[in-house]
């Protein structure tokens, strides 16, 4: 099996592609080859006989197409220019969103032999109006997101649910709650405090919580979202039908109940390494995303949710720190 | 008041056009001028010394750009790709139903004005697991366009809602029943033969009804639809907050009924030049079309169905023909 992964100098794909060359096998098939596509973070993947880096611009559709033609039997999808990035920059967000998602689907169609693709899509394809917790936000709610980043997700779904009927891929689509505890640097993401005011007082540094504790995320680990995308790269078709794209589980955390869970695990001195600065910009934000999604359909297909953010932090503490907290 | 109408030359553009300069306001402001573009039926509008014709590939993004450029207040988007054409060359339904949107948009924005858009869009959004009638689909059911024209025009309300967010246009997009009786000819719609079995009798010709009598489909009359645009175009942005897209109410109608209807109405020698010739692939891409819309949200803004299939037959009877019928 020759598997292509974009965006896979990022965290979740440096993750994925580890994952899978550990694993050795993808829905009972031989991980033969993994292409690494990414500008940037390629060097942090171990070396491997299986594994090629290319540097790739999703935006360069002759690059794109000359790279797919070498054939894929499965590709994941993770290249992409983050939320609040898409929304500073309108026509960066649509060039990569949009049109690299188009030019990676039209090199596929190409191919000829239904490769199965793995889109990385979002809960900010959600919104806008939706049910006031605590009724939940069903499976078939509509879509009506409230920032670029999401309305780009949302097209993209659209054209991986087309591309797929039509029989040109075997598409899916996972809708990504807020990952949490992400390792590395901040990034652009106005979510990228969630994962700060854990990561770095774990790290000795100081971290800014510029959203109110009572504010509310729906987030999911690293180690679960990997679980994910791996479940979901070896799912046959039948599994999604004519729905190719699937909200992912998570646990609706409290920011005020992550910092307590942070105090618990780590202690005060860790805790107090957070400083809470109120940035209006984020809250708004933040209060923009919901938080109560019944991801009922995922469930049912047994994906699964971190059972707390005790256990997340923990899982941080062991995955980053080997398992040590040094306050 | 600037007007762009593109798709003018096809049957709602035409009506459309000549309503607006007929009613010489929209929204309290002075129809100063009409620009209708398309690449056919332009030569079926009748002169005005405001109406000016110009012939607009949609997809040449420098003809759509200049042209635009030119400044409006107000654009009607109708121009697309129709259902079975889009389903039969894919390339040619994304080229024009979603790159030449796109195209426009890019140019309304570039006018730095917020002008107005009312996009065109169809019910054809929904089509994959739907609830079972009796029960209602409501206007906050998911998109799942089981078709490439539905998924383009999915695609194409959230990009409009999008650049609306961000105050570049203030768009509109209505979702189109499937209108009954359409003047003219048929076309490569796959819901042609809804008003080829009422149109081409009561003018002296032979018709096929492809599908069972039984099948339902989900109509609005073109009065009702013109009404709606001519509706949609005046109304102040906050009428529709953020949720951008509206799906129109129309009627459920039995084919069996409307043939009744007809004989009802034109007598058994117009009836009888209906033969029922069924075609499996029609009657699939039919069945596969949900007619059990609420539509509460239109209704409470004050769009309106018509009221019986006797009511549309009638009304185009008084259109087409000077409310004769000719057996």
């Amino acid at each position: 099996m020759r598997i292509l992964i974009t965006g896979a100098g990022g965290f979740i794909g440096r993750k994925l592609t580890e994952r899978l060359l550990a694993d050795g096998t993808v829905d009972g098939r031989t991980v033969q080859h993994i292409t690494a596509a990414d500008l940037y973070g390629l060097d942090l993947l171990a070396d491997d006989a299986r594994l090629a880096r290319v540097a790739l611009d999703i935006t360069d559709h002759v690059a794109a197409a000359k790279l797919i033609a070498q054939g894929y039997d499965l590709v994941v999808h993770l290249a992409a220019i983050v939320s609040a990035n898409a929304e500073e920059d309108f026509d960066l967000g649509y060039k990569v969103n949009l049109d690299g998602t188009r030019y990676l689907l039209e090199g596929l169609k190409a191919l000829g032999t239904c490769p199965r693709l793995v889109f990385a899509s979002t809960l900010a394809v959600f919104g806008g109006p939706v049910p006031t917790p605590p009724a939940l936000i069903g499976d078939d709610f509509h879509l009506t997101p409230q920032t670029s980043y999401g309305a780009q997700k949302a097209a993209c779904e659209l054209l991986v649910a087309d591309y797929t009927r039509k029989g040109y891929i075997d598409g899916r689509s996972l809708r990504l709650p807020t990952i949490v505890v992400r390792p590395g640097k901040p990034n652009k993401a106005a979510s990228t405090f969630a994962s700060s005011i854990i990561r770095e007082p774990l790290a000795g540094q100081a971290a800014i919580c510029p959203v109110d504790p009572d504010s509310t995320m729906y987030i999911l680990s690293p180690r679960r979202v990997i679980d994910a995308f791996v479940k979901t790269a070896g799912l046959p078709s039948d599994a999604f039908g004519q729905v190719r794209s699937l909200t992912l589980p998570g646990i609706a955390v409290r920011i005020g109940d992550a910092l307590e869970a942070l105090r618990r695990i780590a202690g005060d001195k860790v805790a107090d390494r957070v400083k809470q600065v109120p940035d209006p910009k984020i809250q708004k934000i933040v209060d923009g995303w919901p938080y109560n999604f019944a991801s009922k359909r995922a469930r049912d297909m047994g994906y699964e949710a971190d059972a707390s953010i005790d256990e997340i932090i923990q899982a941080h503490i062991e995955d980053e720190h080997g398992g040590r907290i040094e306050d």
